[in-house]
């Protein structure tokens, strides 16, 4: 297939984009501008090993759109000869509800569900619309795909999806699991039964998704049946700022003692996970450093982050019936041995055992990690949300 | 050992008792004083096979545990002679925070750490207290022992019991993983090694309490290492009426569409659980008929409580690196086959079969239900709080 596909991200102020030869999925060019709306906004943009960084004059994601087009075409090396060379733009899109349960090419419908659904994604899905629509307007005659982060979940059952509580809310507010890092989960579901060989849809696995956000995901047959991040992405396992799951009655004791509901909300997104247990930081490169230094804190939020993990892999093992293969992929999963490590201690029980070498040499890339006798298979795969939203971008261009 | 042992326990308007030969620990006499403040106050006492009924005049829970007092002296068969043959008091207290690690016999130290720890068991501390005052002034000779339903789980680790919040809201606050129910667990999983023949130090166990309030515990060499209830009965499995796990984030969504914060504690406490999502009831049996009459909602009610008590079940056996037996006890673990059944269904990865016929056959009383193939052995154990209060009580007795 000729031409090139521009996958798309846009966050509150930023809009993270990457350009692929539609052909071959190879990455041509790509980059970050951030500070949209700051005097000035920050691009850097990279095409052919250079790197270069440029202050802007941007307010508004069309304007940082345009800009975006406009150093595709004119930095050298040039990225693109002429815009029509861009057949299709793929969107990253938080928040798709129960609508969606794969990508889509986006018309008025289409974004008129997404506006429904940015009330259950207000910092999200706004800036994913806003970027939407700048590109529909600047480029109007190639397809815009939206790719979902939770339409992978949306094969949930019910068991999993609803919570206990009374059912009008779900019908009344769609309060609901509905799950994030979908793109993620299932890329590296995808890439894990190519490498191990064995057709997805005889497999019981586990995808932990393991960055500054972590979630969990209990695949079988292919399709995603439960997942820990749930009505949004703050419940489940400790991430680096945010507490994961906690007893609902800590809200109301903290509002009892004076603090406001959004001072909770922002403690319990913000100051909390690896954060606010080592008192160090929410990276957990800078935790393990002061956890090796003999900070109690700092070793103790490393123990409480696998510890939870570990319980999610339990919990999704018995949902599945059994495991074939648990895969770790994202900043941490890639590149973190030791967490690796503590999280997979002591799951003899499962027929799961680490070989401690092929653990240690695998950051950063792709690898099998478990020892030979070990009956599931632990998987390191990078995730590459990009390439997966390319590639379902490209999906639609088939079908046309 | 000579005389008796009465074990109390006081809830906000009510004072549940039993009266224990303390050298056999049969009951002799028992019963329960209701609606303690309004006018009538119900007392039903129960003593050699007799139950009476009566109306009295009840404003406090002194005046409550005096009639108590007489009625044992005085009703039909006569339960004591004098009120010298009591020779100790078990009370049962909710929330014995961090200090407690065992029963304790009660002096004014113990009561003003009683008082510190109502802050954090608003409901049900406080009238624990006016029980243990009221049996002091009533019976000033005798020990009182208060008996805590978070002592057992005293012994989880800091990764167990320390939330991913900012460690300074454990300090100040000491927002933590309590765990309660902590005496039934503790009394049936000394049940089950019994049974089983082993020393608890070698078992690995989870044991299940289902009643209105539900939690689940894993025991490891005999030691609480982890509950699902948490910084309050809230957290975890599905009850009747409770939640249990939820994101936090959905306390904040309901209070941003105009709930109060009061109105969504209740709401997660008092109209969710089996009730909230089946529509009908909070008790398992009125959703059990209604799910076989074909209520698609009960249905879904009996099936999310069977999900998450499993996944519960999973995460426990990786916490403790495999499981040699499972409990179940309370109302409905004792109780219900069809609900122990749909827990325990398809956990063969785990070494774990049922024997349906045993499982069918154990209403209400002690037995295994495992198959004999079943590595892990599953067993039903009636529990009795009273009972083991009783116990606990007469330790300390002894060491007197």
């Amino acid at each position: 297939m000729p031409g090139k596909i521009l996958v798309v991200n846009c966050g509150s102020s930023s809009i993270k984009y990457k350009l692929f030869d539609a052909d071959s999925l190879t990455g041509v060019a790509g980059g970050l501008l951030e500070r949209i709306g700051s005097r000035p906004a920050v691009l850097r943009h990279e095409v052919g090993g250079t790197v270069a960084r440029s202050e802007v004059d941007v307010s508004s994601h069309r304007q940082g759109l345009e800009i975006i087009l406009r150093v595709l075409l004119e930095a050298e090396p040039k990225a693109i000869g002429s815009l029509k060379e861009i057949v299709a733009i793929g969107h990253r899109v938080v928040h798709g509800g129960d609508t969606f349960f794969e990508s889509t090419v986006v018309d008025d419908k289409v974004l008129e569900a997404l506006r429904k659904w940015a009330r259950l994604a207000p910092l999200h899905n706004p800036p994913n619309i806003a970027g939407i629509e700048a590109a529909r307007s600047l480029l109007p005659s190639i397809p815009q795909v939206a790719v979902f982060d939770t339409a992978f979940h949306q094969t949930m059952p019910e068991i999993a999806y609803l919570y206990a509580i009374p059912y009008e809310l779900y019908e009344r507010f769609g309060i609901r699991r509905y799950g994030f890092h979908g793109t993620s989960h299932k890329y590296v579901a995808q890439k894990a039964a190519e490498i191990l060989g064995e057709p997805i849809e005889k497999l019981r696995m586990i995808t932990c998704h393991l960055g500054n956000g972590c979630s969990i995901t209990a695949v079988k047959n292919g399709h995603s049946i439960d997942t820990s991040m749930g009505f949004t992405p703050l419940e489940g396992l400790v991430m680096g700022t945010r507490s994961g799951d906690i007893d609902p009655s800590i809200v109301f004791y903290l509002i009892g003692e004076g603090f406001s509901p959004r001072e909770v909300e922002d403690l319990l997104n913000k100051k909390s996970g690896l954060l606010g247990v080592s008192g160090v930081s929410n990276d957990i490169r800078d935790v393990e450093k002061e956890a090796e230094a003999g900070s109690k804190r700092a070793r103790l939020a490393l123990e409480i982050f696998a510890y939870r993990a570990k319980k999610y892999i339990g919990a999704y093992a018995a949902v599945l019936g059994g495991l074939d293969a648990l895969v770790f992929t994202g900043g941490i999963g890639e590149n973190d041995p030791l967490m690796r490590g503590m999280i997979c201690s002591n799951m003899g029980f499962l027929g799961l055992k680490i070989d401690e070498d092929a653990n240690g040499a695998t950051v950063g890339r792709t690898g099998v990690i478990s020892s030979e006798q070990s009956k599931v298979k632990v998987l390191v795969i990078p995730t590459d949300e990009e390439l997966a939203i390319a590639e379902e971008t490209r999906k639609h261009l088939l079908n046309h």
